[in-house]
């Protein structure tokens, strides 16, 4: 197998995956004739002359591997041209932003056919159109079209389709993405690694933050591939926090929280890492958060073990919860047996997200067709339902959580409280949440794990001391 | 006077800035009436399901001190209520991210009359216009008012003078903003620190990035007041450079690079700070660099001590001029006399940009009113024209910069080549440019400089080593 390093000294792959999505495009909608995609827009912060963040456009980079704003790209599938058009040359901005990049530097960094500027768009697609006698069919994105572009000349405009297409494309990698998504992995490995030797030293929340974004923007991940989480203590039961700014010393006790839940990745290129750790804050795990974690680390560790081409995701969510069941039941927190307490979905109250979503260029990546109106709550957050082709790449994140606004009511119902033993929950409440997330690329006969961030046990103690 | 710790423990003063805006629309438009203004919205990424990095909308923030998103407030001038509406609890949305704020919370936390929920918008509004019989006009921003809220009842509805009124209202800092634009600085002075401290065992641009911005994280702000540059060598010398990527070992000589040009600053609660600084990138500065940066440390001394209640920035902003004619005429690197130069305007040359700006919740703050259409090019970029009134804070940014794409058509220039000695220009090149930047309060006999990071040559140097 090539390394990292050398896969990602060649270039994206843009003009296989514009094949790849004319093939899709071709199967499901007959000819596939042009595709047209933009890049993301240079916009301002309202009321402002700074810059908003810049994040490129995925359907654009899918076909370019394009990092530049207000660029834009064709297609033509029968001639199997690809070109990109790069902005014009802005002689007034050349004196405060330096020389822009020039076509023929883009067409040695990226895999196209040709570069042209995009005042030539207008007469390259009815350059196309032409060649085609009118009557090939263009296909774009819905509000993704510039309205100074024309799309005319072709035989149907069809804005709704190409989105779908290409997020169905996206789901299977290949080996340069999979670099890509290899490479987040191993930069934010390094973050994760930081703020645990930085844990013992530090006094609040928001200091592991920064160690963990310095280190990502160090080793080259500008940007973080969605909001960190480091959530001390029982915030770590709180799915979505965010604020990141409570101090490590907790205001009631004055005693030191025990635990920091991390959910953080880089993102490499647009390709993104989401990795979750949970270490301790004072260099060794408590016994009831040793217990839970070893739980979560076994239903991870199954989880991962039947993944291979063709598994049904829907399985391996419900064989972590039969995983929670036991290690719950043994610990004395849950009450009954593994079958009733599946059945009754007792360990949603502490297991209450999906296993994992697909990862990509989008954190929660495309093509995972979830169903949130599920009646049944065990797969109502299940983010990818079916089964799970070769090539892709999904996040494995079982969790267990002591959050009072979830497990209150259950506790509470005259239906399902006896199954949970109040007194022994009450020494976990301190835990807050374990959640252990790795990055996993699914292979023809088993899985790749992306993800080398420390989570024995063992392992993390010793970093933290 | 109060500790800046002092004054940050009490409330943001809401309705001093309501009441000072309210005053400045009667004056200028009769009858205030109500005001009504929306925080920014929570907004998702496109195709995504990760919102949108929250910056909040600054009108708001200035009549409300409140961070929250999807927000609003109303302003009954006559009865002289501030009344916040903050958004009402999701049952769904406490699941995952625990409870928000609550009305009591918010009434403790904001200088504010009293707090209801956004559901209540549409009846509050409808009850103050009754109240005044439907003859109060109401006052909103363009724009910036949701579909769902009704306007109604008023005698009139003004969409159009509002955000100028309040731009114009932002320019005079009360101490409560002073307060929070130093927090910002003295923040922001620590980042600084640590990238000097950092700087010798550095290898590229972006690792001195992550220890600003992991500085600024872990003391508190979590935004940066505006794109970062980090600029070595030569990069200096372009003024929006903002790629921060660069390895600090020069690819065509393999030595390492002199200088690294810092403009940086933290964002605390909204307020900004904005600050350069030079720093060597092996301990000592090059004889070449150590003679401009006196100058330009020349620049903003002088132009500092001039500052006070009403003076003319314009006149200012010419002095920093006369100062590098001088300096550079000196080297031998400009020739002719100091009022020819400067008649001839050779100078922008090698400072191309303004002095300053105003300074506050936004970097490039309002109510400077710059005139980018000057035909006269030294004054072209100024981005505050006119009179400085105590209690406005402005940047004072000098530098000299050595920009092929600006310096090459003036020695070119058959009229103002002979002023500028190529041979004397070439041995500083390598400086790439130098800028120092403070932030200043204007105050009635002087001026205060919010700025404490290092800047002395001897100082800086100490540091690096």
């Amino acid at each position: 197998m090539a390394s990292v390093d050398a896969i990602l000294a060649t270039k994206y792959p843009a003009k296989a995956h514009a094949r790849r999505v004319a093939e899709s495009l071709q199967a499901r909608h007959g000819e596939a004739g042009v595709l047209y995609l933009e890049a993301q827009k240079t916009r301002f912060i309202e009321d402002n002359d700074e810059t908003m963040p810049f994040r490129q456009r995925r359907p654009f980079f899918y076909l370019t591997g394009c990092l530049l704003p207000d660029a834009s790209v064709a297609y033509d599938v029968k001639a199997d041209q690809l070109t990109l058009f790069i902005p014009p040359i802005d002689a007034d901005s050349v004196i405060w932003s330096g020389l822009p990049m020039s076509p023929e530097e883009a067409a040695k960094l990226y895999d196209v056919d040709r570069v042209l500027y995009t005042t030539d768009v207008n007469a390259t697609l009815a350059a196309i159109a032409a060649n085609q006698g009118g009557k090939a069919p263009i296909f774009a994105i819905s509000e993704q079209v510039s309205e100074d572009v024309k799309l005319q000349g072709f035989s149907t405009t069809n804005l709704s389709v190409l989105k779908d297409i290409i997020g169905d494309a996206r789901v299977v990698k290949d080996a340069y993405e999979v670099a890509l998504l290899r490479r987040a992995n191993e930069i934010s490995a390094k973050a994760h690694i930081a703020v645990i030797k930085a844990a013992q030293a530090a006094s609040n929340e928001r200091e592991l933050e920064g160690v963990f974004i310095s280190a990502c923007i160090a080793n080259g991940c500008r940007e973080q591939s969605y909001h960190p989480i480091f959530a001390s203590g029982e915030s770590g039961a709180t799915l979505h926090y965010v604020s990141n700014d409570k101090p490590l010393i907790d205001s009631v006790t004055q005693q030191r929280k025990k635990n920091l839940l991390i959910d953080a990745g880089g993102e490499y290129q647009t390709y993104c890492a989401d990795i979750t750790r949970v270490i301790p804050l004072d260099g060794k795990f408590t016994l009831e958060t040793r217990q839970i974690y070893e739980i979560v680390l076994e239903m991870q560790s199954q989880c991962i073990a039947v993944l291979k081409d063709g598994v049904k995701w829907d399985d391996v969510h419900a064989l972590a919860h039969r995983i929670a069941i036991k290690g719950l039941l043994k610990l004395g927190i849950l009450r009954g047996t593994e079958e009733e307490l599946f059945e009754k979905r007792v360990s949603v109250a502490f297991f209450p997200h999906g296993l994992g979503h697909y990862l990509g260029m989008d954190t929660h990546d495309t093509g995972g067709y979830p169903n949130y109106a599920d009646e049944d709550k065990m797969f109502r957050y299940l983010r990818v339902r079916g089964n799970l082709p070769a090539g892709s790449v999904i996040t494995v994140e079982p969790g267990i959580y002591f959050c009072r606004f979830i497990i209150d009511p259950v506790l509470e119902s005259p239906e399902l409280g006896k199954y949970i033993d109040a007194d022994v929950l009450e020494r976990y409440w301190a835990v807050g949440g374990v959640r252990i997330e790795d990055n996993v690329h699914i292979t023809k006969d088993g899985s790749d794990n992306l993800t080398s961030a420390p989570k024995a046990l063992v392992e993390v103690e010793s970093l933290a001391q």
